[in-house]
């Protein structure tokens, strides 16, 4: 289906490979990660995101870590107070990537399961576990899209924003699911990707993978999409999220926001989609989720030749927003198509 | 009020000054342009743009054609004939902007009154003809900017879209009228610029030219309006407009449809701003408006180091949008604040 590996193992299970985010589209360029540290940095700069991505890349990044703290140490605490060690310092990468530490909690479980065990067979232990969670993944995002995919018709057109797709995680991604799952169906639809301003997740990453795969994708600027929904072009949209609050309310990407408003005025049926995991229980509505507010420099000057805004201008860039659950049709998870309260 | 002019006559009357747009706002730096061939192109290349000051540059490039013309004809007829030439020449720059051809009409109209004067009084009624149609545009924005003044109260929250200001006029702009007539009148308020892809009109002139006039301006994206709206930082919003059909639906820069959208959803005021004469009784509706779809390189190119959306992607860029008449709460033109049937 795709052209491309987002994360893998290579082949002699030394190094964790992926696709170097940030060169995209223009450069396909793999990167081996085989420290640690190497792989602190690659999450810390989003040559891999997206949460699902995220926490797989953290998982491998351990075992291929420990795969050589076992060469240096003898005893079984050295080899613990390595490992944990290692979590800590992955943890910090990105310390509010939820999937980051719910996969090295992965990890340490597999640990201690076998922890009586020879070091070797920990080793084995880890690394299964790391590609247990990437296959979790992928059953996860792939049953997200076989229920999706029960909204697709042929030629219907599909809205998206920002990228959740499968270089946001391992192999189908999450909104993207049920377009690739409803194509593997052959049913094919036609997907207008919002360019995603400021940090163009959509014209770098969502126009990049749909077109590898041959979807018929058109990229537009955020402020086209009420254009294109009033000629009726747009028979659903699609997004990813980061968190859902108990009451439906559903963090995203800055912009998200806007296209369900958009949505609800031409009466158009707005979707989340996203593993059961990401409804956070503990968090009551969206006024109790922290919005990360970035540099303005992202807007005035990030990709650009030169300084497009004055010096010294206000910004305002926050990175998330919230949309409110009444703006939400249903959430796609691969558990079925279900509404709050959860 | 402000540090620049957009568009003067230098003080030997022998060129247009105008401020080189493209380069703001990183450079403010003045062309003096001393051809018709100069003048044809600084319009057609966008060096002078918004329809008011495209009028008033195309009139001033007459009048400094005609002036170097009369030293190399000796006959009325040679001189008329070589007006109603460069007439045409100059129309051509931008064949759709109204302003232009309505300029060069004013134009002919003061040729036409003194015709059977000595060729240095009909020179000297064209220099005054221009200067008159400068004039004019500065008593029609200042006239929208007391009208939509009476809206504001100290404090308040002003979005805008696009650039409908100084650099689009001579003076004081249309949108932005309000904003600088209040502050004349010791009224502050809060302005936030959406930044107006793809060419980015909002980042580079509205931030630059309420930036350099010590207006409080916040530049965002164009996806972030819905999280301003919603926080309730936005009491109205004021945008400018291309044209209005008969039943006020209203053409102006890609994006201004999401706003509008977006301002009824949060219950907020969306007034467009413009001379009366941009309404055009001839236009029925909105779908009598036909819309300019530019290259998708303005999308995947323009501005960045590097291509930023793959080789081949389709994109949708229509330059200008219609909002109907039901989203607009109101016209603020120097006639006063209207309401369609006009």
């Amino acid at each position: 289906m795709k052209s491309f590996d987002t994360i893998r193992l290579d082949d002699a299970n030394s190094a964790v490979v992926i696709l170097d985010q940030p060169l995209l589209p223009g450069t396909v360029e793999y990167v081996h990660l085989t420290t640690i540290e190497q792989m602190w940095d690659a999450i810390y700069k989003l040559r891999v995101r997206g949460a699902p991505a995220i926490g797989i890349a953290a998982a491998m990044g351990m075992y291929v870590h420990m795969k050589k703290v076992v060469r240096e140490v003898s005893t079984h605490d050295a080899f613990f107070a390595a490992f944990y060690n290692a979590c800590e310092y992955l943890s910090g990468a990105r310390p509010t990537a939820v999937n980051l530490d719910w996969a090295l909690g992965k990890m340490a479980d597999a640990l201690e399961a076998v922890k009586e065990k020879p070091l070797p067979e920990i080793i084995e232990a880890l690394r299964k576990a790391a590609e247990q969670i990437k296959e979790e993944d992928i059953r996860t995002c792939r049953a997200i899209g076989e229920h999706g995919a029960t909204l697709l018709k042929p030629g219907m057109g599909i809205l998206t924003h920002c990228n959740a797709g499968a270089l946001a995680a391992s192999e189908y991604g999450t909104a993207l699911a049920p377009i690739y799952i409803a194509r593997e169906q052959g049913i094919n639809v036609k997907v207008f990707a919002d360019e995603t301003r400021p940090v163009l997740q959509g014209a770098r990453l969502t126009a990049f993978e749909l077109h590898q795969a041959g979807v018929d994708v058109t990229l537009i600027c955020d402020n086209m999409a009420a254009v294109v929904m009033s000629k009726g072009w747009v028979d659903a949209v699609f997004v990813g999220c980061d968190r859902v609050a108990a009451n439906g309310d559903t963090a995203n990407k800055i912009g998200t926001f806007s296209v369900a408003v958009l949505a609800k005025n031409f009466g158009i049926p707005f979707y989340v989609c996203a593993p059961f995991s990401t409804i956070d229980p503990t968090t009551k509505t969206g006024a109790d989720i922290v919005i990360e507010e970035r540099g303005g420099d992202e807007i005035t000057n990030l990709w650009y030749t030169r300084r497009l805004a004055p010096e010294g201008v206000c910004t305002f860039n926050p990175s998330f927003d919230i949309t409110p659950a009444e703006y939400i049709s249903g959430f796609v998870t691969e558990k079925g198509i279900i509404s709050p309260p959860f």
